[in-house]
């Protein structure tokens, strides 16, 4: 049960904004897969509408890769509207007159869960002592935050991208936690060219000299220039080559002729340095670092013998997975071969790829198909 | 005609090697897109097979992004064999029996010809005082090349990638100078997404502080890493996500079980940063700069009044086009479209997409059907 005294207030350090989530310290060591244990590890987390009395409205909402607990109300670094304001709250798809919607910041993140810019046992930020996680991991601490909340089972885990993935996880190594599993833009295991990319951002964050083996907190000088690269390396995965050339084409930035110069002449050029600067001022690099590495290291089947349909044996749960044909990072081949295993299985599983122009960004943005197999799914 | 005063030695400096190829000082200042001129401009070049007494047999063979004149001999610095020996030689499909074979090194780029590595009138290198320069720039170089050798018309003008922008750019602006015209895993014009794809590596090139505006050359410091971070970005789009399931997979490096650290525990992570490393040994990080800036700038259409078929308005040259069904960086629809607009200005055109797995890189690899294809073109 959730003891008050547990509950703290972090104060975001990077650009000195405070801001407020609800923090748990859980009461366990976090037992984690690469051995070893994460003592007094903390999870902040956003709670959205009430809790009903016998405890079975919950929907734990997972977050993506650079995501946060931060759904749906503003997000206080930026100042931004939540991430998921256009699907989560009062009469939206997951209707939180109707739902209890928790999320929390993954452990590894930087928005109040223990991760890499935390205080270590000796009053230091880890840095790279920090303990390199897997999704398991994170889905581990989210249990644990459902046993502090007194939530034996949740009413649906729901994720996109790298949400999808700990959705997953949940439902395999959890089974009896969730009545339904949602998935979206999402995959079992990541490939060779998912590995290739985030590899990249890795090696760009690494490259800068103020990255300086992860020991920058103390300092004034932070590795932005490296993560906003790797930033831009990610961005373009996230849309498809359509939504780019529709979205910007060959159209110029605020000139009439090419400059002959090193600027953004091209809007897409200025569109992408401004999603790596503005990255920087909400996002630790080291974070990024290891995120990313749990997401490489994530082999849903490897974990369960190899066979994926092992993974879900004997579950109960409901499971629905969505895919967008315009999604070249997770593309829909990888949510069908999740159902194949999932019908292995016996499992309950229904599929759905939905056509919309943005790529993997889709189930973020306008996609009226999304809101109805979402709202449809959970019932 | 060609002035043996004109021929010179270069001198690799980056590693120290030293290496010959023929060097040849354009006479007239070359004109630039950007508006001026390069005044005394360079270009290295090799050649293969004999030009025969009527001055008909030439091949003019242009190089690709990072690709260079070395192409059917070894390289100086790096030791390896030339970049396509595998189709150039005696008795290959660009027969050396039959063919005079011309590779120039593209201006702008760092192998002898005349870029931001080379000695400006001040005695001191150009860097970021080399003009910006365009692939009808690059081709402009090259007429001036065959004119030196007096050469009217070559047999063919073949390139693959940034070697098709520039066999189409001669084909559009020196119509006679081509009979025919091999166009290979190309594009008439750089896509959001590709233009993104080198913002994202001039980005980590200029974010390496050893960049220093340029001004490196005097210097021990290099801006490898950056370098090296924009050739990983580059490098995932030369293939195919299943050409690198195929070939790494999941699989992992030198070990049987993950690190949990951030070590090279992938195949994939080891290659690519072998990859990185391995290219900033060959190659100016400036010139990455500006090559990569004209392929952006490269929009045919846009260079004879918006409208593709105009650039080919009463050619008599004949064309084959080539695309590879794997290739995401340029894929097929682009070609088609180049076959579009030479259908519509009544040019002789063939098509021919081929199935091979290795996505972009096709075209410098083992497919024995564009094989076939080049030596029946090139008749």
């Amino acid at each position: 049960m959730l003891s008050l005294s547990k509950h703290c207030f972090f104060f975001w350090t990077k650009i000195g904004l405070s801001a407020t989530s609800r923090t748990i310290e859980l009461p366990n060591p976090l037992a984690l897969d690469g051995g070893g244990e994460l003592a007094q590890a903390r999870l902040a987390y956003e709670t959205y509408g009430e809790l009903n009395d016998n405890r079975s409205n919950a929907i734990l909402l997972c977050h993506a890769l650079t995501g946060d607990q931060y759904v749906a109300s503003t997000h206080p670094v930026t100042g931004k509207p939540g991430w998921w304001e256009r699907m989560v709250g009062p009469g939206k798809p997951i209707d939180t007159d109707r739902f209890h919607v928790i999320c929390a910041n993954v452990i590894g993140s930087c928005m109040g869960s223990s991760g890499p810019a935390s205080e270590a046992p000796d009053g230091t930020p880890y840095a790279m002592r920090f303990p390199v996680i897997t999704i398991r991991d994170m889905v581990r601490a989210q249990v644990a935050l459902l046993d502090e909340l007194g939530i034996e089972k949740v009413h649906a885990v729901v994720g996109g991208s790298m949400g999808g993935m700990q959705a997953l996880s949940l439902a395999a190594n959890w089974p009896e936690r969730a009545a339904r599993v949602l998935v979206i833009a999402s995959t079992s295991r990541h490939s060779a060219q998912n590995i290739a990319f985030h590899e990249l951002g890795r090696q760009a964050v690494m490259a800068d000299p103020n990255w300086a083996q992860g020991n920058y907190y103390a300092t004034e000088l932070q590795p932005d220039n490296g993560l906003a690269v790797a930033r831009m390396a990610a961005h373009i995965t996230y849309l498809s080559e359509e939504a780019l050339t529709e979205k910007f084409g060959r159209n110029l930035q605020d000139r009439d002729a090419k400059s002959f110069g090193f600027d953004a002449d091209f809007q897409v050029e200025s569109y992408l340095r401004y999603q790596g600067s503005g990255f920087t001022q909400r996002f630790d690099a080291n974070s990024y670092l290891y995120i990313t590495r749990a997401m490489d290291y994530f082999d849903l089947a490897e974990e369960h013998g190899g066979k994926l349909a092992d993974a879900f044996a004997g579950t109960e749960a409901r499971f629905c997975l969505v895919s967008f044909d315009s999604d070249w990072l997770y593309p829909t081949s990888e949510s069908r071969h999740v159902v194949r295993a999932l019908n292995a299985a016996g499992a309950a599983v229904s599929f759905v790829e939905l056509s919309a122009p943005h790529g993997h960004d889709s189930f973020l943005l306008d996609v009226p198909a999304l809101d109805r197999v979402v709202k449809g799914f959970l019932g």
